[in-house]
This record gives structure tokens, C-alpha cells and sequence, in this order.
């Protein structure tokens, strides 16, 4: 009990956006109205998320690089789209995605509808011409066209907004609840070790909960600026400016180096690190995040604390059972 | 009943090779006397399968081909390995390859064991360096050390000889039964359309049944040359004779164009066809086969009755759960 007090002072110590860290993960997450979420449209999502046939090799499938049998990701610096093309950003977890006020590195999309529309025509991503052409594809499959019927209720249903409305309903499924911290914030004050307490206090101390609070620890803000302190040492090893990240769509100079708050769920299991995934591990991640967004050289102790916190919030992953992608029977997909 | 008997009577005419086509497709697949199946190596080797983490790149896993959420491969022509790299033969299905005499287009290997062991190290497939650097990737993960641990019985055990086995068990477990034509075999005789039935009948009368009988349709011998007759039309158009097949490996003459007989279980889901998969369709090849191994020109009839029997060797696909690969918290997997 005493632990428990102690890290509610600490976070009352740093107001209300850190109160709202010691929030457990909700187990559902809330749905736009007009893409409620249902069992067919999950299922359906599911089948489209883990079809590579929505890419024009018939090779890459969302899961691919946001892959749900690992940490939402692929473990790579960048992810390898159709025909060994790689891009210049580091795939974010689909886990817990739900959850994200923006999507996309750079927060372009304002939801998983939205993001969903993109890689699929992305030329170095999955490489179709046009989402015409994957509504066409898609139209060849009859399996589609009853799951879709089934999802969306009537005949003509594949479209690219039903697509990616199946396909944002399965996303915002995926989410872990009960890590270690949801315990601990939930009462249980054995499921922290005395190293984890002490690293949230010290993230909540240090002001890592300013940008990364609530109970994705992704807010209260949407975006911030990454890096907010400029240092040649780490620009010369992992050049994160050269990716202008919001700026690089809206064109103004005020979103230059703006960039999503990323969840800190299971970021355990998402190295390596930062939007072009430069850093391989997740201590020198903290180090780095010290030094260039708080200004602080953090100690060795502190960063171990912190990462021990951090393997806190990683979470139970759901069982899922594996699609069955309905076939062409008979000739090829394309 | 009439037409079980006259089916029973067309089986009979063609001898007893054909009369192991009427056999349903076993629900188990045997197992080496040296790799018992468990349940502990098949959970260990469904992981391994579906991590891409055994390739060079982390982005090809065993299922990238051999899918197990479609017809047990990619519908490519030709698959897409690390780097976007393309070799020059189709992905076999691994769905009943369990029922395989021999493993490999041109039946190099003897043995599911021995046949996964090939892609890992294959340049333009998965690309690792050697089964060295597998091993020594796989021991930095923890939950491998587990895994292997209760599938293998002791603490070292990730080996190269481990791996292999705990794949091929899972493999074993990759069965379709009761398509349309077992629950026919078995005696349910409404199993089969009258066209499915006339199908099989052809299928038996022309001689397709020679080499593909038994229960995976691929037998009695494991290989058989292709093509047998040189047709300067069909060469042109798809280049069938630029690869040796098996003598590619033996460099003996003899071998010269000799092939696996595959399976046609599920044929209707694993377009294109033919080792370059250079066919599109179903019905096509049926119709090449019907020249190039029987020189026989078939009627558009034959081709639609023999495609119709080939659709009812569609199987049911057991339910699977997705498997969770074991992480590297905090550091990247290389």
C-alpha cells in the first residue's frame, strides 16, 4: 500500500495530464458512428488485413509489416513493401492503434479508416495502381462478395470505404489489456517490481508523462515536436531531422519536425526505435528521449528503471484464430 | 447407387493403380520413427513456420509461400523471396504435404524434415547466411529457449536438426479431409455432381489416374517425367523443357525433366500451375497435361467435366489458432 500511495503522490505531483497515466487499457475501444463495430465486419476485416492479395504482388498484406502474430510490427527500421522496396519510416504497432487520436507517423489520417485507405496504394508499399483496381480484384473472389453482403448488408457492398471500414473495425479489436502496470493501477500492487515503481515515478518526475499520459500513454496531446532540442552528436548517428514529418505534407514551416505521440504500449516489443527506426534498443531510445525532448542526461540508473516500466506495459495478446483468405478456385488472383 | 457402381466398375477397368484413387485422404499423417508427432514440436514448429524472423531480412517466414491462410501457397508464378528476389519455379502447396513421397518440385528431398531446411538458406528465398546464424538468431530469444525446451526435453536444444523437425511436425498436422470426393468415396453419393462424376470417370479412362491415384492423388511413383511429349506450341508459349528438373540436382541424363508427381488435392486453389507456374488456369492445364502426358487432344467437355471432379478434391481447412511469436523485448531480433 505504501508503493501504491507513494506513486499516487508522484503522479499528483505532476497534475492532471499524469493522472490520467494511471488509467488501466479499456478492453474495447470506442467506434465512429458511422462505422459501428460488428462480428462480421471484424471478420471480414480480419480476412482483408492478412490478404497480401491487396498488394499488387500478391505479396504483402497489412500484417505484413503491422504484423498481429509479433508486437503490431515488423521489427525492422522500415518495412519491406512489394518487390523489396523500402520507404523511410519505421511501421508503427497496430496494437492498441484504436487508441491513437491520429495515425500515420506524421498523423495525416484522423482515423483507421483513413489510414487504412493509404499503403495499399502506396507505390513502395503494396503497390496497387488504384483502390478501382482493388475493388475489382476483390469483385473476382467470391468469398468477398458474400462476406461483404454479410458485413455490410447488401449485394454491391465491396467498396473501398466498406474495405476500409471492415478493416479499421477488426483494428480496433486488437488491443492487450492486463499488462503488469494495468494490474498495478488497478489495485494489484505486487504486479510492479520495486524497479518498475521507482522507473514510473522517474518517467513521471522526469516529464516523459507530460506528452505520454492516459491510458495508452499517448496524450493528452496529439502531436509534438521530435526533436524538441537540437544535438549533433544524435543527428550524426540517426539523422532524425531529415524527415520534416507533418511539414512533409501540410507544407508549413509550423509542423516541421511535428510528430504523433506514439503509445507507449508494449514499445517493449516494437524496437527498433523513432520514426525511421534508427535505434535499436530501447534503453538508448530512453537516452535519447531524455537528452533531445527533457534536455537531460539520465543516468544509468534512471534509464534502467525507466525500461524496466516500460516492459511493464506489455501487454496479453488476444488469441485469435487464423483466417481462411476465400479463394479463387481455378485460376490465378490477377 | 447406379452411378457408385458404374464408378466402382470405371475404377476397376483401370486396374489396381486406380483402384487406390478411391481411397479417402487420411485425417493423420504419419510420422518418422525419429520425430514422433507431439503436440509440444507441432505449437514450436507452427511459430517457426509463420516467423519471418528466419530470414535474412525478417520478412519472409515459411507461410509467406506456403500460405496457410490460402491454398497452402502464394498463386504466384514464381514466389517472392528476400529483397524481392524471384527463383524460377511455383511454390507447392504445403496442405497434405504430409502425403508426399518425395519433397521439392524435382524430389531432392526425402523428407518433410529435410525439405525444411532448403528455403532458409536459399539466396533468393529467406537468405540466411547459414543454419548457423538461424541457431544463433533463434537462442537470442528467449521464448525459443522455452519452446524448444518442451518439444525437444532438454535445455540445448535449438538445432538446426530441431527446427527442421518441429516444422515438419507441424506440417504433418497441414491436412484437408472431406472434400466432395471423400464424403463420395465414403459412400455418401450425393457427395458428387453427375459432371464431378463423369470427371473422375474420364480422369480414370484417359489415364490421368496412372500417376495421380492413391488418397493425395499422387502416386503410386513419386516421379514421372514432364513432359512426355515434345509439343513445339505449348514449349513456346511456356518454356516448360528449359528447366531439367531433378537432373538439375543429379546431373544424370536419366533425370533429365523428371518431377515430383504433385498432389492434386486442392488443385483448384493453387493456380497458376505447372514447376514455372506459367499457367493460369485450371482448365488449361488439364488440357495441356491431356497433350503433353497423354497426347490427347480433350474436348472443351472433358476439360469442364475433369475441372468439375477437380473442384470436389477441395478439402476442409481445419481451424487454426495464430500463433504468438515469442519477442525480444527491448532490442531488435538482429
Amino acid at each position: 500500500m505504501f508503493k501504491f500511495r507513494l506513486l499516487v503522490s508522484a503522479i499528483a505531483l505532476t497534475g492532471s495530464m499524469a493522472v490520467a497515466a494511471a488509467e488501466a487499457l479499456p478492453t474495447t475501444a470506442p467506434a465512429p458512428a458511422d462505422n459501428p463495430t460488428t462480428a462480421e465486419k471484424v471478420e471480414l476485416g480480419k480476412i482483408l488485413y492478412h490478404d497480401p492479395r491487396l498488394s499488387s504482388t500478391g505479396t504483402v498484406a497489412c500484417a505484413s509489416c503491422h504484423n498481429t502474430m509479433l508486437g503490431g510490427e515488423d521489427n525492422r527500421p522500415n518495412s519491406m513493401g512489394v518487390n523489396g522496396q523500402t520507404g523511410g519510416r519505421s511501421a508503427p504497432t497496430v496494437w492498441n492503434s484504436a487508441f491513437n487520436k491520429v495515425q500515420f507517423w506524421d498523423g495525416r489520417a484522423a482515423s483507421l479508416e483513413a489510414q487504412a485507405a493509404g499503403p495499399v496504394t502506396n507505390p513502395i508499399e503494396m503497390g496497387m495502381k488504384s483502390w478501382d483496381d482493388v475493388v475489382a480484384r476483390l469483385k473476382t473472389i467470391d468469398g468477398y462478395q458474400v462476406a461483404f453482403e454479410k458485413a455490410f448488408g447488401d449485394k454491391n457492398s465491396i467498396t473501398k470505404d466498406n474495405a476500409t471500414k471492415a478493416i479499421a473495425a477488426y483494428e480496433r479489436t486488437l488491443i492487450t489489456p492486463n499488462s503488469a502496470y494495468d494490474k498495478y493501477v488497478s489495485g494489484n500492487k505486487a504486479a510492479l517490481t520495486e524497479q518498475q515503481v521507482r522507473g514510473l515515478e522517474k518517467a513521471n518526475q522526469l516529464g516523459c508523462t507530460s506528452c505520454h499520459s492516459g491510458p495508452a500513454f499517448n496524450g493528452p496531446g496529439a502531436f509534438q515536436k521530435f526533436p524538441v532540442i537540437s544535438n549533433g552528436y544524435f543527428e550524426a548517428q540517426h539523422h532524425f531531422s531529415k524527415d520534416g514529418g507533418l511539414a512533409e505534407v501540410t507544407g508549413k514551416d509550423s509542423d516541421k519536425h511535428m510528430w504523433k505521440v506514439p503509445t507507449l504500449r508494449n514499445i517493449a516489443l516494437t524496437a527498433p526505435y523513432f520514426h525511421n527506426g534508427s535505434v535499436k534498443t530501447l534503453d538508448q531510445a530512453v537516452r535519447i528521449m531524455g537528452k533531445l525532448q527533457l534536455d537531460k542526461d539520465l543516468s544509468d540508473a534512471d534509464v534502467n528503471d525507466i525500461v524496466a516500466f516500460l516492459n511493464a506495459l506489455t501487454g496479453e495478446f488476444p488469441h485469435q484464430t487464423m483466417p481462411v483468405l476465400p479463394g479463387t478456385p481455378g485460376k490465378t488472383f490477377n
